[in-house]
């Protein structure tokens, strides 16, 4: 009846093996409007000054500072008006003693400028200009350089390009970024009873839950679910997917990895490279599967997950979808993140000699269990979450603080 | 010199008269495929029973029960098979006394069984099963609509759509599902300097920042950003463009909003509607402006941000984005979730009288005030967030604990 299960691994050991799976990052250029929460894959150096010309930072009147030392709020200084400068104009005439151009915030000063006097210190006389009081050499003037000089470093790799550092990358006019790739990845359900929503279903037949779960959970991730695709239990069909497959980072499939007449998945992995684990000691989960395919390029690695819907998402979950982060440069902590404390609702044996994932919904700020069959969907339907119950734990009493995690929120 | 501030209000009485604008929630019908996150707008019903047929949860043999009541390890019952059914096939023949239809995980059981003896405890002796256990009525049988029934309510109004409940969806073939529509927002940055980064940087003239942030921004709250545009400051100009964006749900400006020479905002929003906040006690973010809109569907309301990037930012974070994460049924708390506390590197003095955001980078757990003009792109590039100082604080010492938020990263 198949072959059984050769050697149920710990979990701690499964979640070494895949540490130790190298992740290969490419990069790809993107336009920066498309680039958000996408993280940089090269420094950025400043292309222009910033500002790229000397500027006034108030309203006001750029002056030679000098010719305002002896102002004051009782015996103004009357300077000659220029011309008049807003912002996005450009200055035509340089400026001289005893004049003055009036600025608008963010205007460039003229030639000759040393200081902005601001217009609340003024007052416009029919285009003589009464200041009230002394300016600094450099009062309200910025720069040109001064905030950010033309070949600096603006922003290191590996920066996650959240909307503050769009501004800074639209500052300098960018219009596309290099980033990391979101990695490919290709999602295989097996099963001669499962089909497409949009195929009719007849006796015997199921609709297919995990190609949407699975694909659904992989781009919560950061990575693209490609090529999603249904294949019967059968040796050279699921050979010759997995093979089709070649422009993928990765392949997760869903059942198939039981020791069950139907399974096939375990000798197509024997035969186009080798099984790093098969059988893992929790519940549910168990015959979770970890493949490493030989091709031309290297390697490529296949996780196998049940066919149980739930099974496969606390599986997914609890293995994968920290790799899945990291593969896609995603900072989420799958394991720290959006944990709930809560208090159990009710005591509870859980399973023994296997670490125990138990889903729950919770109510009331109570964690509480749902008693169902692993492949029942009303479980989902109703589940907020799961517990994680070690393996040499007889009983949890009812009241027993738990750590419920999000089942796939990440 | 333009319109001077009325009432510089609170910003708790701002934030109540945001909470006070009605969100108009629209519906729209979509694949399943992309409703990862998205909020279910109608609760669902299942359309089928789960599972649609009786069917076994083992492998093993299709009985009738009491066929093996006399079962025993050493005294095996011997049944004749009729036929092999796997997960996806259908029976072919009615099951009768003594005899037994081998049946893989999943598939349906003959009519007339009513248990499955599991694999393990029976031996096929050439199509003679040798069954070495006895099985109660219904063991290892999953009858038709016993996970749910066809009619029962499967999720209800405003769920999130996680993976998991993608799973329920998918697994009664459903194709389309109807969730709240994202609001479109319009934004508009405003400002005769400002050119689009594909335009040539010539003199005077600076990148359009605001743009790309704020719609960035507005995406990461779950809203999609429509209208991306720039405008000069010019009354006509913007009162068209913001009558022209009339099929959108909310409109976020920036800059024109300063009580100065080239602000327009205001005027326009006294003509085509009300102003309801122009000017908060808060550093930076002033000047931020909030209209209503009258038009012939009601209202509809405009945000205007301060023109200078860090300031139009840290606005949108405090006052807006709650707004807008609430309009996209995002349950994120922009004021609770993400926050570090942490301890300040340096004393500081804040602005008096007005609520301080002072952005920080974060270094060694500390946090460390970046000390720069507000409108400064490299303070941007360094941010990791920002600390709120209340009005009535004189002096923050080096070592006291702040609260960082994420300036935009929900």
């Amino acid at each position: 009846m198949g072959q059984e299960f050769l050697n149920i691994m710990d979990p701690g050991d499964v979640k070494k093996i895949i540490a130790d799976i190298p992740v290969n990052k490419k990069v790809e250029k993107i336009l920066l409007k498309d680039c958000l929460n996408r993280i940089l894959a090269e420094d950025v150096y400043a292309t222009i000054n910033l500002p790229p010309f000397k500027k006034t930072s108030m309203d006001g009147y750029a002056v030679m500072a000098e010719d305002t030392f002896k102002a004051s709020e009782d015996n103004p200084i009357n300077l000659k008006l220029m011309e008049v400068v807003g912002a996005g104009d450009v200055p035509k005439k340089k400026l001289e003693n005893r004049f003055c151009t009036e600025v608008s915030t963010g205007a460039p000063v003229p030639v000759g400028t040393t200081a902005v006097v601001m217009v609340e210190f003024t007052e416009n006389n029919n285009g003589n200009i009464l200041i009230y009081e002394s300016v600094a050499l450099g009062q309200n003037i910025i720069n040109k350089g001064s905030d950010v000089k033309k070949g600096e470093i603006l922003l290191i790799k590996n920066t996650k390009i959240t909307p503050d550092k769009i501004g800074v990358l639209s500052a300098i006019g960018m219009e596309k970024v290099v980033v990391y790739q979101k990695p490919r990845v290709g999602i295989i359900s097996t099963g001669n009873e499962i089909i497409k929503p949009s195929e009719k279903l007849t006796y015997g037949k199921i609709y297919d839950i995990n190609s949407m779960t699975i694909s659904s959970a992989v781009k919560a991730c950061g990575c693209i679910p490609v090529h999603t695709d249904i294949v019967k239990d059968n040796y050279n069909i699921l050979r010759n997917k997995i093979n089709e497959f070649n422009d993928v980072d990765l392949i997760l499939t869903s059942g198939g990895t039981s020791a069950g007449t139907g399974d096939v998945l375990r000798e197509v992995l024997d035969d186009l490279g080798e099984v790093l684990v098969h059988g893992i000691a929790v519940k549910p989960g168990k015959p979770t599967i970890i493949g490493r395919l030989k091709n031309n390029n290297g390697s490529k690695y296949l996780f196998g997950l049940p066919g149980n819907p739930a099974a496969a998402l606390i599986a997914f979950r609890v293995f994968f979808a920290q790799f899945l982060m990291e593969m896609a440069s995603n900072t989420i902590n799958v394991s720290n993140d959006n944990i709930k404390k809560l208090k159990l609702s009710r005591r509870y044996r859980p399973a023994r000699g296997r670490i125990h994932y138990l889903l729950v919904k919770i109510e009331d700020k109570m964690a509480i269990p749902i008693l169902k069959d692993s492949g029942a969907i009303s479980s989902l339907a109703e589940a907020d979450g799961f517990i994680e119950i070690p393996k040499n734990i007889e009983i949890l009493e009812k009241g027993d603080l738990v750590q419920v995690y999000p089942l796939t929120d990440f």
